[in-house]
């Protein structure tokens, strides 16, 4: 089973990369981008074939590694 | 409008940071971690109001700035 974690700076928590991005689409000319957010995402191929486990199970991963939630949100999905 | 751009290493390509990510979920304990690859997400808000054209702009963004196709692929998802 193959499952996608997006990892996003929660709102409200200054994103440098994110207005460095913007900073730079603004230099080379495109216009109207009003804001940028820049985040991670993991793609992991795991051998659990339940969904409910590997929701549970990847849901613990982020806890615990992948996102840091004390400045960090994350969505798990499975595929 | 806002769009979704998701920026991931091709497949071919060796990931240092996916491969260090699954060896650290190893050493937690997570077992059946087959393989992990990890990218970038990036968020954009924009002023265009037309799908269409919103999409052709965020495809130049991406072959101009946000990914390098030498090495990487990119999906626009519009939200």
């Amino acid at each position: 089973m193959k499952a996608r974690v997006h990892v996003m700076l929660k709102t409200g928590v200054l994103d440098p990369q994110g207005e460095a991005v913007r900073h730079a689409l603004g230099a080379l000319g495109f216009d109207g981008v009003e804001a940028v957010r820049q985040g991670k995402v993991i793609e992991l191929d795991l051998a659990e074939t339940d969904r409910a486990k590997a929701e549970t199970a990847v849901k613990a991963m982020c806890e615990k590694l992948l996102a840091n939630t004390v400045i960090e949100r994350y969505e798990v999905e499975l595929v």
